[in-house]
């Protein structure tokens, strides 16, 4: 049996979730024998670094459970892609401290991270076991079926759409939200969730896995226009141009000839501008919202399978460590859609390390403006049960 | 007993609760023998001059209480200052189809269209009752304690702020957040229940009742992080300088030599800029995000007070309608605050009409940065109990 200290670090953009994977390591850890101290690293390897731990096994349950339904990592985040000097000073610690068990909650970078460390072991011939344990809203993670994290910040997307296409419908015109997701339009694509009912937005749905074509965008929010008299458009921050460049970066001006400056609204200033151009003359009421870190970290709105997965991932590690001492990521398998349910089971750190993935073709319509009933059915019970929505007209 | 016709209208920008006033007027409505028809005017007074109706009394209770629990106008809004012509027009739809009873639920400006057509009546000696419905996120209007609306507006700030405030602990730095209020800074003032101990954001509240400093501001920020390492502020997106100059439109340039455009992030681009300013060469992260319209329109967190005063000010203003046959807007007036007690009254209409209110100034501490303790025993119980906050460090 590997026997000695582990270290649990928190990594990346928090997510409304994350906290539950650290406290179901930490409760799960707390069981072990193998494991003979708990240390929390301040802000992921910057903490590791600098030796700058917090002793986990001191809280009572009732404070754990307290931060695990709290947004953003606990114990502090950091966005470091560590080069391999880095790495060694990590492992340095390790070895000054007897660690033996590293788990590390992050994305795709957090898990070479934790491979770049995991090789260095066994080429020193130090026992030591690293699990990566997966949490990010952009749900870009490869092998799993989904990411701890991305449901809960695709129900606040699927809620602020709700409301957003009912002020739509009492205020009409053309309201543009855009949604996180640089290189993924998950997180874009759960906007769909907002629809219950014919009419009902958003109308038009823009991901970074398709091309976007200012032109298209014009003529597909005026034939929205048409048929309902308003428009409520989803778009992610990420979209590309034809040439693969972020939209915002193409120089464009927008319609009052001023080059387009970044900014948090820039995106959605630049398609505002781009639909009144479409329009000319005729006076047409047009908003845009970027809808920001919310989406991240908005609290008492998780979705329930997101709380119970994330705490399942961190409880899960924890236990395939002690029981295999063999490094992975931790991964979703989802068994059955209706009722939902899903198991953990490991994967190769080498699998989700680095590369990311993307929206499948199939959840993408083909005019490229909206998704599938394959999507919905994919992302709908990871979101859970929205509020019924009442109209009069 | 005044005997006919009711119409009811929504106007201006829609609420998470203004569906609960329409629903509770509706239920009283249907009870009462002199109102012999409910009509709902489709966008408010637009819907009135164009005789576009729904009928009100065919609904399903369980329908109209699934529109009660819905975000934002359901009969649909509008945003129209009437002038006398307009005024005119309405009185003669009126007039046409024996209505005795009109019910505006809206702002100040709404007070004021409903005063006007009342006044039209007086003169006329057309027998006609005309009741205001109160409701607005920015809590602005005279007279009432507060107006339903708002708490709800000041519960997803104050959600908002919690979540955000734990995202900037994981990832430290500065972060801007603009909230809705041109002219009243009641819902930037909201953001302050999000802190729940000590070194909790948000660390600096600017509101539009006190000038705004940019010089000040740079100071404020760098005190603060000093202090904490990182800095939340809240900001109205209505903050004026010292000539009573929307910040915005002072023809500052930002930190990048460009003029500042209006747009969605303008206001949060330019503070950014001025807080790197502020520390020159020094990299500090900034961050801003504008909340834009989610804050009057996402579902499924409204306060519980909320709802169950704006379903009464609808209820009571039918009731005293049919009963004293007398125009006016409904108010609310605080009978206790712990435990929390509110009643309705009826007060003129020209003491609610056309004048806005503001925050008072033993709101706001002295130094124009942050609120007092009065202001949280004023806002905190309308706006409910929020999620408690777990921390490790």
């Amino acid at each position: 049996m590997l026997k000695g200290k582990m270290v649990i670090g928190q990594s990346g953009g928090p997510t409304t979730v994350i906290n539950q994977s650290l406290v179901g390591a930490i409760l799960a850890a707390r069981q072990q024998d193998a494991i003979t101290g708990i240390l929390g690293a301040h802000h992921g390897l910057a903490g590791i670094m600098n030796e700058d731990f917090i002793d986990l096994t001191t809280q009572s349950v009732e404070q754990l459970e307290d931060v695990a339904n709290t947004p953003a990592a606990a114990l502090g985040s950091v966005r470091l892609k560590p080069g391999r000097a880095e790495c060694e000073k990590v492992f340095e610690v390790f070895k000054k401290h007897d660690v033996r068990y590293f788990f590390y909650i992050g994305g795709n970078d957090s898990a070479e991270t934790a491979h770049i460390i995991a090789e260095m072991a066994k080429q020193e011939n130090y026992d030591f076991c690293t699990v990566h344990i997966p949490k990010t809203i952009d749900n870009d993670l490869r092998v799993t079926d989904h990411c701890p994290g991305f449901a809960s910040a695709a129900r606040f997307v699927a809620l602020a759409f709700m409301g957003d296409d009912r002020d739509n419908a009492a205020l009409s015109g053309v309201k543009i939200n855009v949604v996180m997701g640089r290189d993924a339009g998950f997180l874009t694509a759960a906007s769909a969730l907002a629809r219950q009912d014919e009419g009902q937005g958003p109308h038009l749905i823009y991901v970074p896995e398709k091309t976007f074509d200012v032109a298209k965008f014009q003529s597909d929010v005026k034939a929205v226009m048409a048929k309902y008299g308003r428009c409520v458009v989803a778009v992610s921050e990420g979209i590309t141009d034809a040439e693969g460049q972020p939209v915002m970066t193409s120089g464009e001006r927008d319609s009052h000839g001023n080059l387009q400056l970044s900014g948090t609204g820039a995106l959605g200033d630049f398609l505002s501008g781009k639909v009144k151009e479409a329009y000319g003359d005729e006076v047409v009421r047009v908003r845009a919202d970027t809808f920001g870190y919310l989406q991240r970290s908005f609290p008492s709105i998780v979705s329930e399978v997101d709380a119970q997965e994330a705490r399942m991932v961190g409880d899960f590690g924890v236990h395939h460590a002690v029981a295999n001492a063999e490094p992975g990521s931790v991964a979703i398998r989802r068994l059955s859609s209706s009722p939902y349910k899903s198991e953990c089971f490991i994967t190769p750190l080498s699998t989700v390390a680095r590369e990311a993935t993307e929206l499948k073709d199939e959840y993408i319509n083909e005019a490229g403006n909206d998704v599938t009933q394959a999507w919905l059915d994919y992302v709908s019970p990871l979101v859970g049960a929205l509020p019924k929505i009442g109209q009069l007209f």
